[in-house]
């Protein structure tokens, strides 16, 4: 067909000190696109959808399905909720994140175009993420080869979520 | 940003006395994106999504936001509720409308990529419509030259929503 129903087991579940918890439904994937993908997710109470970052390639689209969230972008914060949503386009520099910043579950659909290579910046972590199909490459902002990701730096206690100091 | 919201007007209105009453907001279009299309979209009861038919190139997405829409796929019924949807890969000629056959409102996302070529075929209704950038030629399946949409024919009476005689 495929038809998927979010009612289904969850694909993808995160339960991290740091980050939050956090279940995803990968309806894309279950379906079978390639040229997108689309996920149904789900946040607790303080979690993160990821850290602050923008796409070079990719555009991205998401739309509030039930509760709250807060969206950092740029220098920006914006309350959205069901009915409500955002764009990030490729190559837009703003960067973003979001975060639960209810007491209540936060759920969202998000869509994001799958290219063959893409380059994600973390300019508050230093970091820039290059993939080429498999391959994976990550630097500091300089482009200096860099050991941990923006997440590990954030993990260890390097960095803060926010990126400030 | 960009933020957007259902809340607000709709972008596309349709009161169509054979294909049903139909809303839509075009979210990606205002926020911008230009990889896919992300709508959300409206029907009244009795209202079509469209003409059975198939994508040649692009992946399309549908997830159920509130009430029911029937789904006829090849020759497969399913009915889709909140949190249920389906997916539609290029190139997969099994064919697809849906129709909001209950007393509710029906509404949902639907996300497409967006191709500079697309060939869409309906089967059921003898045309084939190419699309290369703001070129559109509209065939009957064996190529020839048609001046009618398969829409117009539903519309004119010559042929059924269904595609059946």
């Amino acid at each position: 067909m495929p038809v998927f129903d979010i009612d289904s087991d969850p694909t993808v579940v995160r339960n991290d000190p740091t980050f939050g918890s956090y279940k995803a439904w990968d309806l894309g994937g279950v379906a079978g696109l390639t040229q997108f993908g689309a996920y149904v997710e789900q946040l607790q109470p303080g979690a993160v959808t990821s850290l602050f970052h923008w796409h070079a390639e990719e555009d991205e689209f998401l739309l509030m399905l039930s509760g709250e969230m807060v969206l950092y972008e740029g220098e920006n914060v914006t309350m959205i909720g069901p009915g409500q949503g955002a764009a990030f386009l490729a190559g837009d520099d703003t960067g973003h994140y979001l975060r639960n910043e209810s007491q209540e579950l936060a759920t969202y659909l998000v869509v994001g175009t799958r290219s063959e290579k893409e380059v994600v910046t973390y300019p508050r972590h230093n970091r820039i993420l290059r993939r080429d199909g498999d391959d994976r490459k990550l630097t500091d902002l300089a482009g200096e080869p860099a050991e941990l990701s923006p997440y590990e730096l954030v993990a260890s206690g390097v960095a803060s979520i926010s990126g400030e100091t």
